[in-house]
């Protein structure tokens, strides 16, 4: 190879080019605060820099080491120039056009709501300039970051840009900061970068408000039961059961039911797809919204059987619980005769801690294999394998905790206090639903159907009264 | 820089540039279920879509807004081709080769099982048409996300090829359709792709099977021990600790073994080097692959360890300790005599506890550190840091704890019901082995030799007599 | 597009190119260790390999399949020279620039320590071939790695460089012997990549001495406090109490300490911030220093609240528990008298264990979200509101936890054993004193002063006294 291609290659990369010079210098239209700190930053790391303002004379103060200059002059001696003002003064940069022609221009505007505007920023800014090179990036740090370098939630600089050698360019200069870069392709995808630093949490909105709403009407359901009706039956207070008795019944049964609806989309899908004989139609949007979700119920649901298991674990060292036990003891050598052993009851209750042990082992390992970096590192059998099979698995073992649990209790007349199901029976409704309705789609005459439909080479032909008619 | 130099190096990108233009046309070879999910996916995403078929006019349904034309008319529309079709129809794309020469064409097929070809499908491509530039791409996703885009296991598109220029434009396709983007090398790692898809855990399944192998030997082996030899001794039927006491025996014995195994290799291939003086000699193949399970015997044993936990948190809101404690407090009331406090029996219990409590934390500190970003965010000397010296350390508190809970058990006739050792006792063979083997290893005149062969510059020269006769 | 661009711009790679010839020779400078093991693995990855050796004739084993050459002819046989030799060594390659023109030279070396010489090797080397393409790459992987490919901690090749032409050949190499490619930007770089492999936990080193301070501390005092002032006043030996109760107290008081000086230095800032009237000052460098190992305090917090979860819920099987729960029970019976339920006590022990599961909760939460993957997939927004406002919470909930716990106990006498405070007391007084301070900064008026400081916009005026005069 000679040598003279090989600088003929290098100089087809004049933006990027110039970074090896460690003194490449950079233009940062805006001197508020964004401008200030990612001015800081860039000095800090060893750039030239010099701002734009429309009044270079009484624009505030600067970071000690840049120059301050009139934005024509300021565009002409950089090659990239970050752009640190509002959307709504984009406006001059129209004029500036001449002299931007060829430039790398970083748009890091973010809005103050989504859909503010028709088209992102970043798009604005391209069409005012067109002759630019506009790269969307760095507006998904915060301010600390882009003054500090990289912290945790802010390590990556998500880019995006119509022009691979400005995006070269950005990616540089954010690397040489200590960001890693992530290319998110051309400019159409600066709404969803501009959208993002606005998010909180929006798929775990409809989620958390289910847990909520379910978790209040439990507790004063069993309020009621537990507490107010002893109160007005035996004038009894047992108010301090609300702390750890209460809690304990509330969350494993709304941490069950959001397990189990976790997977009830997933059935009705399949039974949805049965009937409609084909794949390629669309689901309705509101069993869209519930699969998209299926990860976040998932994980509360684990969440509260964690503090099940805990609340459970401490039972012994109540006081409450303490003195009954002596009590009980106390009472049996007062009426000298000792309760005899009982098998049965034994193995009952050993199936129930059991059972519910190895359920929670198996809700930990869904959990874990939820991690960003765990499900990344697996293939997508290995990934639908763990929670599928194992995630139906947890589901059985936990309900089937939840019978051993009721035992016999549902047959005594004494647990419907004022004529209400005790909390657990409410809670088995959904799991048991979705363990039936799992258990036809897997009977073999129709999972052999849908795993046809789910290939989609059947489905194509207009007739499929066949596959129906395994639904009628 | 001038603004030509800039244009003419875009020009040079003739692949990706049109990526700009918002309506990009590609080209799908093939209507099947694979095609039109794909195609659903493109256009959705902006692209414009032609497919190619043997038929054009009879093809089946297709995504609405795309074409249908015959292979050659499609193929010459677009610069990039989507190739959907089943290797055993690659033949006409041989015919092909003229109007494909200078295409980028992407191999997204995936074979129903391993090796069933001599090259891989992409490689056999490239072959039919020689002209073309082959990238092997998206073969690692769900059919799902291919028509819905990423999702958990599904946000990565492995691609690879030998022109850099063609991958850059699948990049940037995958990139738009929301995908990360993993580069792994040329087409001569399309075998590895093609085979990723359908892998099921390859590196669980020794670890798996030499647990449940040991599971059941020690659950046969307690079951006849604790429930059969109890009732054929004293006609007591507990057969009811099956479900707790019997496995929170096997769960930390198997995980304690499998501890060990996880070391052991380690030690042994130490022992290996200094009897051969060198490390340029390959293990024996056994060795080899038993090193390369750790990772997953040390997973599968801090699993268990975790079940040990919550066996053992459980005991006392078990129905038959309550009952033995409470008869053993009647019991002392009726006799009336009181047993004094013991000490040491309170130390050694303590001593027990805490340790294993030590030994779990640990336990879970390693395992945490296996976490693929955690791992990644470390450097190799913190890593091996943490799994070797925290990992012996682990072995030693697991290893203490249970010799704690033996304490002089081995001394009692009784414990050898039917002349069979307790099951703690068989499961400290192999850790006790580790560690004393260990030990010998870390003896400062061997760890000295042992650096030296593993830094590898003594070890060059022929006569290593002098390492040799350490081991003598 | 016409196939002649193509082949033109696939010229300009003239480095890269040759990898899909599939028999791409390669060179290494240096028979040491590092070039063998870096040899082997080349070998097995299909590169056809040339050693440089400064005695070609007598250089010691090399890998089947390699030749050795001098020097010179090995330089001009291969494109790409991977330099295994010392830095002290470097010199020779002066001589050899003229053979070494245009070449890419890697350099994989590190140094035994840091800051052992004024400028980073790789820039050395640069400076030492001018005409040469240094990039840095391979020195962050273990030997092992480097011999047998990627393992945890070493899936990940960190290179930097200054010709995007030499890093894109370098980083082809890597991905076919299996590595991930981590390009850190420009040459100057070098140093920081140097100095990783040399790490061991540096932004740990400081919580863990505090850690291990504060620990012997609390250790020693309640050590006095339960063993030797109860030994001392009624000759009484429960020094058994060490191995469990002691360390259940030492474990909360310290991660409830580290808990709060985690979130002391944010608002110590926000105090400074709000005096000072400004953000663009730097904070003292103490106080800098502080609040980057927030992490490790938090976390380090975390893993010994889990210890003490499970020091609690071992509680009730330790022998010396059930031993005094039996002599309680015994007693009551022989004096013939049982103590009334205390409704107060039921409710107080049980508000006390609810509240610390929940803290215990958020505190697993806070962990979780640490972890880098799930960090980075969070916005900063969602990030902060996770590490602040749930940090926050966490710390009030474990510091009412603790309320909870002393509840009377400051009011009687006898806990002032040897007029020293119990362990708890001390314990909460940075965490009360955190959340004081947090209380105040979020009083609506001061919240109002440090919003509009942190947003920059306001305090670029010189006169700032309003905000000021708010803290007088």
């Amino acid at each position: 190879m000679s040598e003279e291609v090989k600088q003929e290659s290098v100089s087809l990369y004049p933006v990027s080019a110039p970074a090896t010079l460690k003194e490449e210098k950079v233009c940062i239209f805006g001197t508020g605060d964004l401008g200030r700190s990612l001015g800081q930053r860039l000095l800090q790391s060893g750039y030239r820099l010099v701002y734009g303002s429309r009044r270079p004379h009484s624009c505030g103060p600067i970071p000690s080491g840049a120059q301050v200059q009139s934005h024509e002059i300021a565009a002409q001696s950089a090659s990239l120039v970050f752009v640190c003002v509002h959307r709504e003064h984009y406006d001059f940069l129209g004029t500036l056009a001449p002299q931007l022609r060829g430039k790398v221009l970083v748009d890091v505007s973010n809005n103050l709501k989504k859909n503010m505007y028709p088209e992102a920023n970043a798009e604005y800014l391209q069409r005012l300039v067109p002759g630019a090179h506009v790269v969307k990036a760095f507006n998904t740090l915060s301010a600390w970051a882009l003054q500090n370098g990289p912290s945790d939630a802010n390590r990556q600089v998500y880019l995006c840009g119509n022009s691979p050698e400005a995006k070269q360019a950005v990616a540089e200069i954010a690397t040489k900061l200590g960001f890693t870069v992530l290319d998110r392709g051309s400019l159409c995808a600066a709404r969803e970068l501009e959208d993002f630093p606005l998010q909180l949490f929006p798929e775990w909105r409809m989620p958390m408000r289910l847990t909520i709403g379910l978790t209040a009407f439990f507790f004063f359901y069993l309020l009621i039961r537990d507490v107010i009706y002893t109160y007005v039956d035996q004038k009894k207070d047992n108010s301090f059961r609300i702390m750890v008795s209460l809690a304990n019944k509330v969350f494993p049964i709304v941490s069950l039911i959001l397990l189990a609806l976790c997977y009830l989309p997933g059935v009705i899908a399949g039974f949805l797809q049965l009937y409609r004989g084909t794949k390629y139609k669309r689901f309705p949007d509101w069993l869209d919204r519930w699969m998209l979700c299926r990860k976040q119920l998932g994980l509360i649901a684990l969440a509260l059987a964690s503090l099940h298991v805990l609340y459970t674990l401490i039972i012994p060292i109540r006081y409450y619980v303490r003195f009954r036990l002596a009590q009980h003891t106390i009472s049996q050598i007062k009426e000298n005769k000792t309760s005899p052993f009982d098998t049965t009851m034994a193995w009952r209750t050993d199936s129930y801690y059991s059972i519910g042990i190895l359920g929670f082992g198996l809700y930990l390992l869904l959990g874990i294999s939820s991690l960003p970096s765990v499900s990344n590192a697996l293939s997508w059998r290995e990934f639908s394998f763990i929670q599928s099979k194992l995630g139906y698995l947890t589901l059985l073992f936990c309900t089937f905790h939840t019978y051993l649990y009721g035992w016999d209790k549902f047959l005594r007349i004494s647990s419907y206090k004022w004529y209400t199901p005790p909390g657990y029976m409410l809670c088995l409704v959904v799991p048991t639903l979705v363990l039936v309705l799992k258990l036809l789609l897997i009977l073999p005459c129709v999972d052999k159907s849908l795993t046809r439909i789910r290939q989609g080479w059947e489905k194509t032909d207009p007739e499929n009264d066949g596959k129906k008619s395994l639904l009628t």
